[in-house]
């Protein structure tokens, strides 16, 4: 493959990660061992604030500030739930794609990377299937994140195994503290996580366990599992009459057997037309105190799960950040239309390494927990998930602190000049 | 005043902290010290398993198991609301007086350490008292801890510098997510954190701007301060117009002019009575999208952040370990009836030492965030309390990991015997 000069682009895309940050370290660091790329820009909001030339030039960062986006929360560039939709604006989109392959011309873009989940991966293969139509090569890769953990083909996403550590971690000190208010009253805490068609995250919370069955959490609802209320109540019963206590952990997108969401309200959608699910584990403490007289609290970690920094897992961020410097030395070997995926290596310890997978085989395909991984009554995924699961949330992400808190990467923000009219 | 040679019984009472371990440990480690205490006993659930004689002996449990209780959170020895409440049940407060003193006087036990909150600063002034009145000689220290940070004469709690240091984190980390989603429609997110009655909590979020304005939070709403929804949402607006997102901390307690709870849903009872939990941080999303049609969404760290161990504050668990120390060498010292009360020394950095406060002084009377440490619009604690709060979040406490979680003390809880007749 012949050697492609020119500059390269990096956005990021979908809701943010603990470890996002660091798979765009890892495409700047490595982008910077090759000659063949001249200038490294980063497109700030994903392809919403690119489509308006809005670029940043990494050449002006501090080397401290690219290391330490290695530790640093959320998208260091901003993102966009945007997306170039030819199936249902198809005008649109086809204006889109002519400005996108506009602005790589004038600022001569031949290296492309998308940072993020399924839709990004979308639109990362459509870039990568206009090139070749329009003639103008530029060569584009899809680094996958999400911390729903719902992408195929890849052993895990980068951005699960942070958030479910910092479930875990979370559930685990529930426990401890619910239990050590534990009375003959008993007392039922129900912890909501996020997931909203797969539930990964919730799965992945049964890790606080470490192999002790009393451990806490009790029960894991997850949304590929229809929700059984006598089932679960008497399971909350049985447990509370054991242990005085009972935590369960529900995926925000719990369903009843009719598949609609128990939590829920309907009156209101979001953008894109979902219901906004606040009320899963709401609803569930309803159905418990009403049904069981059982005194009842609520968690819901919300937002706070995904940018848990503080508490990320190091074999998530330095997965990351090996994710990010594969798909520049893929695309600088010649390679586009692919996404970096991540291979697990069955060794002992367990150990990840990356490869590419074609974009056509990613794009909208769902992942979900498979149904042999969960146990028979549906309440607690078994070894198999955790044999899965446990390598993902080894290690610690080391992160400064000063005054008390994290310091995390702020990003400079040198603007690309603009040499395109402004978007339409 | 003459060596006093017995028994100690330590106990805990009340929600638990993050770091009411660690003042067990002081107490426990101080103890071993002195020859005039023979036995170290722990009281399991606070005074009502104490009443039952569950007792477990410190003897037994491994120097490494006490070392490890400075960083565990949670009451290692389990926790109760039980109040000996001589002004609503002094029939039963009365048979619970005598049954301690029986237990007193079995287990020869000479030295009674509460570690608590308001309630337990009572109840350890009651029996402080009943000693004097019976002819036995006890010495009665309290502990202080709470969350809450709602006592007087204490310069602070220990538990408040690991809670704020928790939330400040996680709001911090939270406006980076949010940030760096936000796009030309704005979003807002609400945050909910515990407080009842006073603001402590949710003012500490304040110390995660790190004195930059438009760092987040934006707005923090504390329950001493009636809502006035008009001005609460004019500053949501102006927030989102300047910055594109708004984040919001809200105490639970948050009220409106009447004094009633914002977030009481009283139009709903389950079978049992039970108002149906809804929360301040949901309430106000409401008002928020549905008068300005502005996405938003809650987080509601409930129980997480006070058992967040893994994010403690060091001169928080260092000040709650010299409280335990504190208690039992003033006890050994003649002392009965007090308080260890936390006094700061404004050197540079502030530090702390303890002193002991009367315990008439404390027992039952509530402290709550000056007025004038907050803004004048009331929506953001001002630089007095910054200056307050900021040096007690410093320091990280080292917690071990295993397999990728934080790792706890667990008690062998090495039962005493028995010597008296079940309590009626």
């Amino acid at each position: 493959m012949a050697e492609l000069l020119g500059n390269l682009l990096v956005a990021q895309s979908g809701g943010p990660t603990a470890v996002i940050n660091a798979s765009l370290a890892g495409v700047v660091t490595e982008a910077g061992k090759h000659e063949c790329i001249e200038e490294i820009y980063g497109g700030l909001n994903g392809i919403l604030g690119t489509l308006n030339e809005e670029m940043i030039d990494f050449n002006d960062e501090k080397a401290s500030t690219i290391r330490a986006l290695r530790h640093t929360p959320a998208a260091a560039l901003g993102t966009c739930r945007y997306k170039i939709n030819f199936d249902k604006k198809p005008e649109q989109a086809a204006k889109d794609m002519d400005r996108l392959f506009q602005l790589f011309e004038a600022h001569n873009i031949r290296y492309f990377f998308y940072l993020g989940g399924n839709d990004s991966q979308d639109t990362a293969n459509k870039i990568h299937n206009e090139s070749a139509k329009r003639g103008f090569e530029v060569r584009v890769i899809g680094v996958p994140k999400t911390i729903d953990n719902d992408l195929p083909v890849t052993d895990h996403c980068p951005g699960y195994g942070s958030v479910i550590k910092y479930n875990a971690t979370t559930v685990a000190e529930i426990g401890l503290d619910v239990g050590a208010m534990a009375t003959d009253d008993g007392s039922c805490c129900i912890v909501e996580v996020m997931g909203r068609a797969a539930g990964w995250i919730a799965a992945g919370t049964v890790l606080a366990k470490q192999g002790v069955a009393a451990n806490p959490p009790h029960i894991i609802l997850l949304p590929e599992i229809a929700f059984n209320e006598a089932a679960f109540l008497a399971k909350v019963k049985e447990t509370v009459a054991t242990l005085k206590y009972c935590i369960v952990v529900v995926g925000e997108g719990l369903k009843n057997a009719k598949g609609e969401e128990i939590g829920a309200d309907k009156t209101r959608v979001d953008a894109f037309g979902h219901a906004v699910l606040s009320g899963a584990a709401d609803k569930l403490a309803e159905i418990v105190q009403g049904k069981l007289n059982l005194k009842t609290r609520t968690v819901k970690l919300g937002y706070a799960q995904r940018c848990a920094a503080h508490l990320a897992s190091k074999t998530d961020a330095d997965t990351a950040f090996a994710a990010g410097e594969a798909a520049v030395r893929a695309a600088v070997d010649g390679s586009s239309g692919f996404m970096v995926k991540i291979v697990r290596r069955n060794t002992s310890p367990v150990s990840f390494t990356t490869d590419l997978e074609d974009l056509n085989n990613i794009a909208n395909v769902e992942h979900f927990v498979p149904r042999d991984w969960v146990s028979e009554d549906g309440f607690m995924p078994n070894e198999k998930f955790v044999a899965y699961a446990a390598p993902l949330i080894e290690g610690e992400v080391i992160v400064p602190y000063k005054n008390g808190l994290p310091q995390y990467a702020v990003l400079e923000k040198s603007p690309v000049d603009k040499v395109l009219a402004p978007r339409a």
